[in-house]
């Protein structure tokens, strides 16, 4: 086990002390706080201490968090033996991710002469890159060093923030939720990384790509965070008033019809009608992803849940039917099926995203337009283009995460970064120290427990 | 175990599909976005979009909506093979009850015009509603199959809207936290429909109605979650301003005293002074129900610390007493005990409501009596005469519960909902595709691991 | 087991009645609503209800909460027998803190005429003093009864108070998210109780004091909920505006950096590179500690990392080089390693925050002064006194939790509240009713599993 090839000894320390003091540098020369979060700044203005965006993002941003580091580090506890890893290396690289992503983000929307200003929403967008990164963690869930895992989020986080900036900035798309910027971006992009890493010999460690009872249940705390909190995500930097509160309300809608149309297709494709724990802890959120494009728009309820019952579908097929085609005619090894969670409920959701678009009137929107489809509402572009400006914007999205997905991919696979052998994947002791599953005996205490159970039961 | 009866490979399908089918159908017939979410109405009035509800609602909700997920859910993972169960059903009753409560909810209290408005208040209800039947399910827990709960959910969620249209607008009365419309309901609800369903021989799945070890910590997180944000959930409909701060800090101090009396009373009953988790992890929470009627009044800081302390008392004893006399005697199979959690502690928490509302006076409420007893304030009626309201409440509360619980018990009798037979009650693989409780093992891995745990110690 | 020395059938009951009906005396007697909980005051002044407090500090205060009871709590079941009093204890001492905290502080800080006035802000303070005994407890974790946790958490909290008193009021120091009030204090007052307390013999109990697969991960829980919820402790009850949003920002950074650098270091001091679950659940956490004086003030973002960075390292030292040390040489059995994650770190943050103050000038913070160092800004002192002001704020801090320590933990030592003998320590069955660790065997069920296993193999 402490095999040269994997030992993490001079490895990590290296990449986590160069990257944090790049970061440290950068932010030194690069980063400044906002006018909100400036002493001066802030105090030179006349405004009551009540209209600080901190009241009105923060607990958003909370939320988000939560999805982040408990939603998606729990989720992939789901594995008998890698749960110190999914917990762990999800904290590791999301801790990193949501530094670098401070940067990047702010060179590409940010920049307030040569400094990058930050602030809560900036704090929310770098936990929304991060999102895309613990996304394609998914997809490789169990076959990489944390060294390949710090290695990869430097760069999609790059190129997310290209990706971000192209679609928002340039194109004027409207993506608050990020089906196509988080989710499309970071399945698709954790896809081509894994078909790149392909492992024909991993069915040597199939006997521990599988859940124990109580790991379904950790699981399930992932799962429960993600579901409750994504109303939160998907509304936590769309304008303030009427639209936050309409995009939480979508979303939760969305999620809960999505929810009974998990458990009705995964009784129905099961031979003997059980349900699957894979489908409940994954499908049930698709609600949530393809809710991300259009949950700011007037979807309506009813929509809302149109949107989130076909998503619970689909993914529950994608698990069923969709994945070991994947896996056996396209060498996809998707660990945690992300195509079926993120991939295709994403591309729903720019879709529905793009249709609500091209769909809206001022009759509907009135004033709200401004907020929603600013273009539209200024006259410069008819809804039916901000339409069209959304499906180019999903095609240019699956193109950068293909195209980043490939070249990343060949970079990871370079035999310096300490990947597990094909024989020992989904395994937490090569790079944890594992205690064991058994408590220790304690003979004597043993004894007492014993004598004293049998008094009670006499 | 692929028992033709309790098959769910049709049977949840279908109910699932048409649930949601109709839901959405109605949704698209009646729903509509309320003046704060619809973008037209709320841009077509005057104001800033910080005065928007959501920033005033939204967090309260998003407490809520933790409770209703992770606090019961994981509350009821206690059972050793039932957790898949607990926290899966819990999901997807929950998520087709606050569906169906916007509609009933809306149908009795929203309507405007032919339209039912809808917003984070009207979520924050609808979890509320969804809340008692969580409640219910804690007393039929085990034995009953999803179908059976989702026909469950649909009539409870009916009743509950009935009783709470009665008490709040016809009657008057006021409940913020639920002491009676959540807690007294969901409880004497569920606890009809359990005796309804009797079982003779449920002990011969005695020996699978008990807690393991790491069981009982997955419940503890349930609790936990249920006892911090109780202060939101008693607090998340009142009155802005003071009402909301001070509903908050009375739940607050009811449930710290009710701990130490919980503590106090598990050592105390227990033969060798040993605390049992049964009660650490439910009686704990009485002083939070106990104070859902008068935590929004002047209760005091040590009034609402008196509450929680007999809640805490009433309820150990319950569990230690009452729960096997109401089992033998009553045939009310209670399996988490929701007589003792929600039941005792709810009436209570209605006759503490009664009292505190007969004896308000407006040297005490000064002008803040317009928010808590509307009619006191406007001289319609005198004080005594509130406290008069919310004790025929309690008694509507009951009636209308056992009335209603007495003959959806009898549905759920039909033998065409998949129920588990006596033998194989509070287990998760009559319903689930379950995996094993052990890791895999890997021989090759084993050896190597001993081997360097031989190194280390020698 | 059941031994009479151990046994809490009296003791136990006792001292929570009696504890909670002093306190519902002295509530009575002294405690009464603030003007934003009190329905008559709150009506009596003429303000929007949004302008309440509540609004600006209930979110923060139940991320806290989060924080005390879940962080805390689940942090301490790492070991593989001890968590049900882990995440017991803690809510039992955590729920009598808050309530005696509300007095001790409202007696030293917030008395007006003859009465304590109580609201968000005070219920903020006395979770963070509970924060303070919950470090302690960690120190002797395993090692004690509830009874002994209610008498130091008595004592304690009336320590925390006075030292909090002199440090704010009567120095003048800032010290908004506690490095010294909390941290220090908490951590050195623990250490010299575990150090009265020692026990010679206690590696009867060794084979005890370790973890499980699955208690380590319950143990992430605790970790990542304080790890997320640190930024809204820091800042909880800093000025309304810029300065929660300031110090909510730059925890978030140090911590980010400081999980970077823990594991950077949990691998280099390993012999075979492999993480130390350990140091992940706790020197990550550091970095919050660290930034717990200075976040309010102007430490910039690379600042707020370099502190987090260097925090990380310091802590993961502490557990693999110091902790050893601490224990043969000086006899401290330090279980869960506060003075690593607590004690060094919180020092390092109050140097941290007397350098930042020294070199405050009005050029950086404008007006901003006012909120941050009132007396710089009012010209009362220069910034650099402020700095000794801070300087002697640590010594103070160091001295009253030492000397308080010292005299509590020879108050501890009195053979009359049923300690744990020294062969049965880090173990839960003394006083709780534990289940055990395997399901019951159900014969006919795992035949038909079986069987059908087997046929889906086939």
């Amino acid at each position: 086990m402490t095999d040269a090839a994997t030992n993490m000894r001079l490895r990590l320390p290296i990449i986590c002390f160069i990257l944090e003091i790049i970061l440290i540098i950068l932010f030194a020369t690069l980063v400044q706080y906002n006018d909100e979060t400036d002493a001066k700044e802030w105090h030179d203005k006349n405004h009551s201490e009540y209209e600080n965006d901190f009241y009105y993002r923060y607990p958003s941003f909370q939320d988000v968090h939560v999805m982040i580091f408990i939603g998606f580090g729990f989720l992939m506890t789901f594995l008998q033996r890698y749960g110190f890893s999914s917990v762990g290396f999800n904290f590791l690289i999301a801790a990193f991710a949501l530094q670098w992503a401070t940067l990047m983000q702010g060179f590409f929307h940010g920049m307030h002469g040569s400094k990058i200003h930050i602030g809560v929403e900036s704090m929310i967008n770098a936990d929304f890159c991060t999102g895309a990164v613990l996304i394609s963690f998914g997809a490789v869930l169990g076959k990489t060093s944390p060294v390949q895992l710090l290695v990869m989020a430097m760069f999609e986080v790059t190129l997310f923030a290209v990706n971000e900036f192209v679609l928002l900035s340039t194109l004027g798309a409207k993506d608050a939720g990020g089906s196509m910027t988080i989710h499309t971006f970071g399945a698709y992009f954790g896809l081509m990384v894994t078909r790149v890493l392909y492992r024909p010999n991993l069915d040597k460690s199939k006997h521990r790509n599988s859940s124990v009872y109580h790991s379904d249940l950790f699981a399930m705390i992932g799962t429960i965070y993600l579901w409750m909190f994504w109303p939160s995500f998907n509304s936590a930097v769309t304008a303030h008033g009427d639209d936050q509160h309409r995009t939480a309300m979508n979303t939760y809608y969305s999620l809960a019809a999505c929810t009974l149309s998990t458990y009705g297709m995964s009784a129905l494709t099961a031979h003997d009608g059980k349900l699957d724990m894979v489908h409940i802890q994954n499908a049930a959120l698709a609600g949530g992803v393809a809710a991300g494009t259009a949950g700011e728009m007037m979807l309506t309820p009813y929509g809302s849940m149109i949107v989130g019952f076909l998503a619970g579908i689909i993914s529950v097929v994608g698990f069923k039917y969709l994945s070991p085609v994947l896996e056996e005619k396209l060498k996809i090894q998707d660990t945690c099926g992300v195509h079926n969670l993120h991939g295709m409920p994403g591309v729903l959701g720019a879709i529905v995203g793009a249709v609500t678009a091209a769909v809206a009137t001022t009759d509907v929107y009135g004033k709200g337009m401004h907020d929603v489809f600013p273009d539209v509402a200024s006259g410069k572009i008819q809804a039916s283009y901000q339409g069209v400006r959304q499906a180019i914007s999903l095609a240019v999205t699956l193109g950068i995460a293909l195209g980043g997905g490939l070249i990343v991919g060949f970079i990871l696979k370079l035999p310096v970064f300490g990947a597990p052998p094909d024989t020992i994947c989904y395994e937490d002791s090569i790079y944890w120290e594992v205690p064991g599953d058994e408590e220790e005996h304690d003979d004597q205490l043993t004894a007492v427990r014993t004598t004293e159970t049998e008094k009670l039961n006499s």
